[in-house]
């Protein structure tokens, strides 16, 4: 697979995934949002990869948000579409109807920051973000569906959208307040003021701050500890189970649902594996692959409740 | 509009809106709910009016609580309404039927300290609370759903219902764990305590505190902050979705509702300004109207999913 | 009652709920989750206990985990099942059946774990653990619905799941990234580390450390401090109303709830005596019963809609 806007590295179990537009300060379009989402399709079916770090080229910025090069045009995707073209299915290119109607189930209303962030929720390895300068629009918020951010100490968030005229998207509107609370939320979007590391870490958004040279060394020290002694499905599951269950209404579905899973992971080898090595006092030797055995878990999610 | 039991001045984008009742410590009635009811629907239609702030008369107390005149009989609202008048609309005005009876969805039984902790949430402007010493009881429970709480120094929230027999209202069991966290809320709210303001910051209720004297400057300078150089209409949407995302099970939510907002803010002329402001580096004029423009972004709440 | 793996202590008030298998570490048997769950039952039937604190027996261990007796078929529930026995109703004590088929409503594979944390979620009075030491797997994991932990200095927690090839159980991924935030979470779960007391109190998960002779005392004045002044039922209604919203998609469940609460509660002695007893300044006297008074507040929970 080779990609223009992004650059994937795998190394040892870490897949690298930097975001790459030197002359733009990495601003997003539509083609890195379709990389992005076919690089993480590529780390999720690769056994050899534990682990994903996104990071961004340069010593400025991460991300600096949506690419405004249509200027007033930016976020009017509609004057930006060929209202003549139709998509491969034959639905009209325009969402607008000739006499204005809106179909707001079309395809181009949904959100391409939120494909992003939506995408690395379902991830299947751990996600982390090495942000390493200026994380502005949506910069800032694809990183808030990973698992961990750390930050360089010249980095900045920038949740900047109320000062565009547009609002919070990505889904962050779902993610932010969960990770920082929602006083501390708000504060930051409504004003649209640039984050300093130190306040996004006090804050608890970024987890550890780092100079800029020892930045991705950082993320990759910290991968390998999340990763190195645990079982690939197990972490996996964790992943799948953790995020599910920070929105769930009541605590009985993640009794529910751990409830099976523990039974049929208790029956791997996996499972015999982790026990009679911690008994034998030597590293484990997990056998089962995320590739080929986790989508049989996918089931339990909704389990059903007990009699 | 003239009110009796709380002040509303407006001085450049800022409604102040001090609780009065100088000889009870601001204490909380019915008639005080409904004033704070009416100011904020006022401060909603007027588009002069950017933020809220909450402060209360004096020096001791910004509310002390349910004005406890009434004594023992204070929470017993049955004992209190007369039981042989009607409604306007011929209900019976008491929830208690001669046979003993209770009606459970008589509108005498709805909290009244929930009506403005809902009517708060509801808002469109961003609410602060300048908290200026004693917040006890509904003192301190309507100041939940605010966006942030500042506080002065000799403040202290008091969480005392098990104290007197009761439990936490004004939707209190959703907002205060959400805000400090469950151990936190509940160590609070089974003992009664009272905590001091420096306490109150460290768990994170309140964002800052200061000395009596500068705190509703401080209070305003911060408004200012959140308001300064965002379009409204965008401070009025995200002030909605954070709060209503904060509680959503799933982050597909978010990322449906704000994929249809971002189109249709995306083609207004905010965002052609707020584009073309960041890029000629001035100061943005933002036009469109909270009044009149926001409530067509009511619908996308439960927006369809995709396909 | 008599237990044989736990010890059950009750000294004016306080029920001390003691984890007792010297020569395994406190290690977790599904015998010790029955011998739980009925000191539990038995607390809340109990007026004269006000609330519960768990410890585990001995300076080192306060739960090491499942007991690893079996090896390597630990977690196989099905090997280590009967496969000819039937369970009182007749049903096979196997969940698998000869075809190989599971039934996944088979009361063996609900998480043993996980009835612990359920049933102390649903406890009606506060629950503190006294953390006195290593608290490893579903020692780590049930502790996570007690209202407070207070850890020895010498604690630490391990969510070593993914080590031993399983999954976080007895409902953590509902409970955890509530207590400490999703980043945390999953930075604990996926590594398997080991976490000292001093960690897991800047995180959030332990509300204070102490030396470890004196811990068992700090839990007792910790639960004296909670409920001294307050009413039983109002505890009671507070912890149950408190955890139910925490995962509540929207405040007005809580404002219906609150309100039907608050009404029949306010009509309640305890309401005259919490009230009359703050106007005299003295210590109120409640007379609501726990054992007898509380259940019919449960009909509140799914309070209807207001008009």
């Amino acid at each position: 697979m080779s990609f223009e806007q992004i650059r994937l590295d795998k190394h040892e179990g870490i897949a690298l995934l930097t975001l790459y537009r030197p002359d733009r300060m990495n601003a997003f379009t539509g083609e890195m949002m379709q990389e992005i989402i076919t690089a993480l399709d590529e780390c999720d079916a690769d056994d050899g990869v534990r682990a994903v770090i996104f990071t961004g080229h340069g010593e400025k910025a991460y991300c600096a948000g949506a690419d405004l090069g249509a200027g007033a045009a930016t976020f009017d995707y509609d004057k930006r579409a060929d209202k003549q073209a139709l998509l491969p299915d034959g639905t009209p290119a325009s969402p607008i109807g000739e006499d204005g109607t809106i179909n707001w189930s079309h395809p181009l209303i949904r959100d391409g920051g939120g494909r992003v962030s939506m995408r690395i929720f379902e991830a299947k390895k751990p996600v982390l973000g090495a942000i390493n300068g200026a994380a502005v629009g949506i910069g800032a918020t694809m990183t808030l569906s990973m698992d961990a951010r750390l930050a360089s100490d010249n980095a900045r968030y920038g949740f900047v959208f109320a000062r565009r005229g547009i609002v919070p998207e990505a889904a962050s509107s779902w993610f932010l307040p969960r990770l920082v609370g929602i006083q501390t939320a708000l504060d930051w979007c409504y004003s649209g003021r640039l984050i300093p590391a130190a306040e996004a870490h006090e804050k608890g958004l970024v987890q550890s701050v780092h100079t800029q040279g020892e930045l991705v060394d950082a993320a990759i020290a910290k991968a390998r500890e999340l990763t190195g002694d645990s079982a690939p499905v197990s972490v996996a599951l964790t992943r799948h189970m953790m995020w599910r269950m920070l929105g769930a209404p009541h605590p009985m579905s993640a009794h529910r649902w751990d409830s099976r899973v523990i039974f049929a992971r208790g029956r791997s080898p996996d499972a015999a594996e982790g026990v009679t090595s911690f008994l034998e006092k030597r590293a484990p030797n997990f056998t089962a692959s995320v590739a080929n055995d986790y989508p049989a878990f996918g089931e339990f999610e909704d389990a059903p409740p007990y009699s």
